[in-house]
């Protein structure tokens, strides 16, 4: 296995800890949860925002965690949701006054856990509400998912809540804006090739030397189709269309564009994949006002990437211009 | 081949071309000399300051120019020095009354060209001076390279630099800034695995599945050893070694502490490293002041990692906290 690491069981621990030692003055670390959260709060000025998923979609979400982001994150092990009681106990460690929002990528596991810790907090008597992020085209229902799965599009419901929450929204506000998040994004992604879990050895699944995968899963689960590697600009034709057919579009639309990398892909191709959706886009006659080329939700070492589209408003670009603090950082 | 790729003879235009979509208002992209430079300068007041070096490595060094960091990058193709024209032609359309600085890392071809470049921009009038990097302890002269090699160390100088230009430093404090930063940075890497550029299509060089290379070079430099991969934090313990020996450090000093991807490595696994590097110079007494963990000098799609130690004192602490914008980012 050609991976960076110890004891495989340590693998989640490890990566929290080197998270909390790089920020030591913003973020706490506390292992007995895998909790990633920020060092100031709960606040009582300001909804309080957790994310759970499995681990290996770095920097989703324990990366994510910092002002204007989310405010905590506990995972559970690579690709397997936290336990409910991760989720409730942060869910009590973070608990403001004004409530907490769940934040959910859609997958049976983390639904089970989320919905089960949310119960036993609101048997503390916390307020708490969920947003369920489902941005993904490529398939309804999958392997571990009833209707679609949550991917990259999970950024920019971070964003948007996390800048709202610090401008002092409430929590039905939250889930309004979530909710709305969700339903202007859509994604599709695609892999050239697997990856490996530390805890397991091997490939979650192999694609022959000519092979790629559309409509890939985060956790390798099937895409669309499995067919022979085309031209990058072919594979960015694909994703646009399905993703921009999904949620039509008119001439003159604001959007936000991203191109994710799922961990493996050099960012020069990620670039370069960004050029033709760009180009794509003014076909289209769409106004790119954000622009996102780099890695946001992963699948460990995967090559592969995801294009996302969010419709805007004025409201939406607002917060995602926001500022943010949080542990990915180039300065 | 497993890349994004159209035609592999485009694809560092094509690069680029999506570097310039992105930031259509700070870049400017002039095709003819795989020029990446800000929109707004020369400026009277500030020294330019440019790199160059092949392509592979981005993020460096396209994708590092903005305001406070680099104000141009002229790259050649992948792992190949920049022509001499693109650094005279870069050189005058850069060219400041305050001069023009080349920061340039310690690579035979690199150091050819922007010799050749220098001369001719200095017949023109241009002021220009250089500062070579060479971080890399691993080996004394190698593949591509007499005396030591520039590696991910390379940030330091152009941060440092940049910074200190846009307050008004002259040409000569300049080149004494880059200078003390490349005597007080060692850097050493890496790799579990080759990568394939894209116009070779088969990888520089190969691993056994059991196998890693200590001391590797950003092209697949032999480095000291190939030998059996070993657990991450024992290869963190000889790459820390490696680095912290060759300069030396006492307890109390203070330092910057990077972990950089070679571009297929996680950034899960660049923070279990990460954790590691910190616990050894907690160790040696040493404060770690700033840290970086991330890709900052990749080899395509390598999987490997390089660690950057950089002694500090106020003045140079205050150039690397200050504010600067390039194209990545998270946000």
């Amino acid at each position: 296995m050609k991976k960076f690491v110890n004891d495989p069981k340590n693998f989640v621990p490890e990566m929290l800890k080197g998270i909390a030692l790089a920020n030591p003055t913003t973020l706490k670390y506390i292992p007995d949860y895998n909790l990633i959260m920020r060092a100031d709060i709960p606040l009582a000025n300001k909804v309080s925002i957790m994310q759970g998923s499995g681990s290996g979609h770095e920097p989703a979400h324990v990366m994510t965690v910092g002002k204007g982001m989310l405010d905590a994150a506990c995972p559970g092990n690579v690709f397997a949701a936290p336990p409910a009681d991760f989720v409730y106990q942060t869910t009590k460690l973070v608990a403001s006054p004004m409530g907490v929002l769940h934040l959910l990528n859609n997958y049976t596991g983390d639904t089970m856990s989320f919905d089960m810790g949310k119960e036993l907090a609101q048997a503390d008597g916390i307020e708490v509400q969920t947003v369920v992020i489902d941005d993904d085209v490529a398939v309804k229902d999958s392997l571990y998912t009833v209707g679609r799965r949550g991917v990259a599009g999970n950024f920019f419901v971070m964003k948007a809540c996390g800048a709202a929450s610090e401008e002092g929204a409430t929590l039905d506000e939250l889930v309004g804006i979530g909710n709305h998040v969700v339903d202007v994004t859509r994604t599709m992604g695609m892999a050239l090739t697997g990856c490996t879990p530390p805890g397991k050895g091997s490939p979650i699944f192999t694609l022959e030397d000519d092979e790629m995968e559309m409509g890939i899963g985060i956790h390798g689960e099937p895409g669309r189709k499995r067919v022979k590697i085309e031209p990058a600009n072919k594979i960015v034709e694909e994703l646009f269309e399905a993703v921009s057919s999904d949620l039509p579009y008119k001439a003159g639309d604001e959007v936000a564009l991203m191109i994710n990398g799922m961990g493996g892909t050099p960012i020069s191709e990620l670039y370069l994949l960004y050029a033709h959706a760009h180009e794509l886009c003014e076909q289209k006659g769409l106004k790119i006002k954000r622009n996102y080329v780099g890695e946001y939700c992963t699948s460990l070492e995967m090559a592969g990437f995801s294009l996302t589209l969010v419709k805007l408003d004025e409201k939406l670009e607002k917060l995602l211009a926001a500022p943010a603090e949080i542990a990915i950082r180039v300065f």
